[in-house]
């Protein structure tokens, strides 16, 4: 395992995508976000991912995303990577978030592409390199073909993973036979990061080979992500069969309130209640309440009843920053 | 018709949506501006759309956006009304740039939904009715599911029709039958505008009781889309099948390069050969060039050859403001 | 306008999708079959059209299809022409279908596609040249992309307008940009037949060079529709607008129980409380009942209650077989 | 494990969906079939199912269905259970289809939904339940979405496992999320089968509890998924990793001619070239010829070198019937 400022190459473990606490549509809620920092890398995670899909990214201010990127970089003061989403329908627009990530001190940026207009394959690829070349960070891909209407085709990956800034790729598709492919194509390159997005399918695709996951379940519960990466990552299928069972059990929470947005507000209301940051969401967005917020607790309290082995060992800003 | 402040109720005729000239990826280019929006005048048009999809606005920085916008208000000079596209994925950006629509002379604006995730109808009515609450300009809707993910049911345009300040739809959808819906809909408020999208079906949207289009192609030929709209006003048939024609054989130019952004490449590459406006696309849209150059060529000097009836009346700063 | 056997080339009119009158999900109703013949021709149809998607065709067993077939034949007793739908995934039934067809003296048939499968366009035009070829009736493509996974593409449709036996085209994609592009390819064989499937859309194809429709409505309202058509077809933009109003207030009809059946239930629901046939349908689909059925009666009330001009002339068996 | 007339309840192991061979479009090839399932048998099936998607079963004619039913039947002599694909949009077809394999001694049917409307879940419970009803033998569920417009979802599943003699569920949707819930709920009926379809998620879908394969590839190289399938049932995660990799190796054969029937063209020319059966399709599909079949070859070639442990036991007549 190389590394470089910081950044291990390939990245390893559990990469939660934060939620951006707010205190109201527009304003970060700033001690939840510290209160969020601390419960998830004192829960093991490998790296913070801010400004993903999970960050409700594209629905925030730019003045909020750039006051989140400062804030995540002061409070993780280096203990583990920070990784900043910066995809953007303005290739501008997205060349300036990077700049500023760069200079607040992240190790890492990840990108989809252009999402209002369906690329084609070379647009995305023209995309990708055009931001990795101007990129002071690694660039990570990021494979969501249900919110972009494109997918990361293997050619495509196959033509970025020339690129030495280009790092890897988060394969949020849920499409797990691309997965194969990816890992697969991934053996090219050794430093090369290929991690999980849906957490459903974490256990499966570190046992064959992924390095991590991006789930966001790990929000509320780190520890039992990590422990379920670290079990796939010895190949013990009894613990993934038993950990893997409990994140399906915790995925309730995504389903109570149905439609697009019902994975973030379970989940923001899963943090409320666990008294980690408030369940404000960006517009138009709405927090869950009355019976749909009773359910989410009954969820809660069991999860929280659930025993989870410690991390093996808790990442540190030595082991970061080699 | 009611008019308020230069904005006609409904509004009636061809609106184009303007592309957004260009001299490379993020810089204005102001003299094909200038030109574009003369030549539109000149042909009949009852307003300028700006910054819709034909705009490449989503691709655009915010920077080039209100340059814009300040721009084509001051060419337009109140001779016809102009109207500016805010869809954007964060309302609080959206606000940004209606206030700043409103500061630069706007006449109204033009909004779909936030479009990263998938809204369902209970979010695209908060999204629209939070926007039209905040915006001193008349919203039109601008239904546009191929983009957006979601498309404006019937029973939510219902409920949007009921705040004053939302002014039509534009549907870009291509669903006829929808249209239909919408139009029938629309009875119940008579100040209310629907506009047709895809300019093949201009014709008989209009002969069927539709207020006009925000087609494409009136970029190039504003002439013949604005005879085609007077003919199916009338209800001249024969002339609306014969102009139809036309649009079609103009619309050669939108396939020639394949893919998601044929059109707009298509379109500017013929603005570029007219002499309007040079064919430099937001990232990451590449001109057309070689052998596609060359056959968006033949096309436009076969449109060029094509007779076609002035506008029975230009339109005048003193018809857009009573 | 040439004519071969009996069908006319172009097809000019109303050929009704005809519902298939059931007693029992597996048996026809011979007198409801009958009445709804009447029915139609009384109405002014150019022709029935059995075992299409109105008539529930994949549903039903091959001995009720080839029943159906014979006793249509029987029925009509040549005053208007009969197409009978074939499409079907296993290319051997659907020669056997067409044999049987052609022997029961029907006069034209119409095919899709295979339909488990995805196709691609080559495979396509395989499939129905291959009908073509072994059919000793003029073949009509079937255009129901939803249905079949797979679109006529233009060149497709333009490979097959080489083979003299295809005949012409019913497009049920509702896509009225493709269907333009159909009629303008149509112009090239001057004895191809266009028609329209969904009825909301039947007045404007015809305005804009259609020869007529496939639809669904008219089993129950044919006069309606032959009006709608002649007033097209006369290019009456005034009686367009009234009559393609109710058509699409009858729709209400086909909307009432949702889902994928909805209108084959609601459609048959209405037939029955007209008195025409009853409303047994093919498993798995069930009647309407209760509530939905009270509410199906009043919209066939409204719709009894409409003054639609009597056809101009009544097909005879005349005029289908010169 | 229980077992009713030699089906072990639940099925464990590799049951791989046969070809049809045949001699042309419509013709059994006799020899090869005899062939195959002797090869497939020798290869340690677990059973046989046949009329599946990779059987091309829609496209075949009723007449060559009820053969290969009977000769696959006699051919494989109670050795290991078969499995008849019923499959049909007319379930009066499909009810007559279930009693000739049960009259030539079948073990159980497998049937997804009528296919060619799109069904709501409760037709398609419906569907189910009827044919279920109608069945002398355990039927499996058949979740194939893509190809029958209509998912298997999880509310409909548990209400199915109501039905004693719904045996049940073939999962090819290649959805590995919604596979994971279809396990959870499958613990509450320990008789119940859930297979994966998809042979790229066989491993894991077997690592994480689910019992076994309907692997296409099979057809080809039965030990190399017999061997995968008891890796995965032992929780030996090296093993899988290395045998998984073949798997997808070998599955380049299946993207060589591109679009929806390359899977069947790729595996029948393999099948061909390994001289198991001949290469014919049915209509409209063609066999691949040239560079494609060439490259074809190649991978046969190298599937062949590949060193795979035998099966630990071969089934046997008396362990299917005990």
């Amino acid at each position: 395992m190389t590394s470089t400022d910081g950044l291990p190459a390939p990245l390893r473990g559990i990469v939660p995508p934060l939620v951006t606490p707010l205190s109201d549509p527009d304003t970060l809620d700033v001690d939840g976000l510290e209160r969020l920092i601390e419960h998830l890398i004192a829960g093991g995670v490998a790296g913070l991912f801010i400004l993903g899909t999970t960050g409700e990214a594209p629905n925030l201010s730019y003045r909020l995303r750039r006051e989140l990127i400062e804030r995540t970089c002061q409070q993780a003061a280096l203990r583990v990577p920070v990784l900043v989403g910066v995809t953007d329908t303005s290739l501008v627009e997205a060349v300036e978030l990077v700049r500023h990530a760069a200079a607040s001190g992240a190790h890492g940026i990840v990108s989809a592409s252009a999402y209002y207009f369906a690329l084609g394959q070379a647009e995305l690829f023209d995309y990708c390199q055009s931001l990795a070349t101007r990129s002071p960070l690694p660039l990570f891909l990021y494979n969501m073909p249900a919110l972009t209407k494109v997918r990361f085709e293997l050619e495509t990956v196959r033509r970025l993973m020339e690129i030495p800034n280009v790092a890897g790729i988060k394969d949020s598709s849920a499409d797990m036979i691309h997965y194969h492919h990816l890992l697969a194509l991934a053996r090219q390159r050794p430093d090369w990061t290929v991690l999980m997005g849906p957490e459903e399918l974490l256990g499966e695709s570190v046992m064959l080979g992924g390095h991590g996951g991006v789930t966001g379940g790990a929000n509320l519960a780190p520890q039992l992500y990590v422990a379920l990466y670290e079990a796939a990552a010895v190949g013990n299928v009894e613990d993934v069969r038993r950990l893997h069972a409990q994140v399906l059990s915790l995925g309730r929470i995504y389903r109570i309130a149905g439609g697009g947005s019902s994975y973030l507000r379970g989940l923001k209301c899963a943090l409320a209640l666990a008294g980690i940051c408030g369940d404000a969401l960006a517009e138009p967005f709405q927090p869950l309440a009355g019976t749909e917020r009773e359910r989410v607790g009954q969820i809660v309290n069991e999860v929280m009843s659930w025993k989870v082995p410690a991390p093996t060992r808790l990442r540190s800003k030595t082991e970061a920053t080699p």
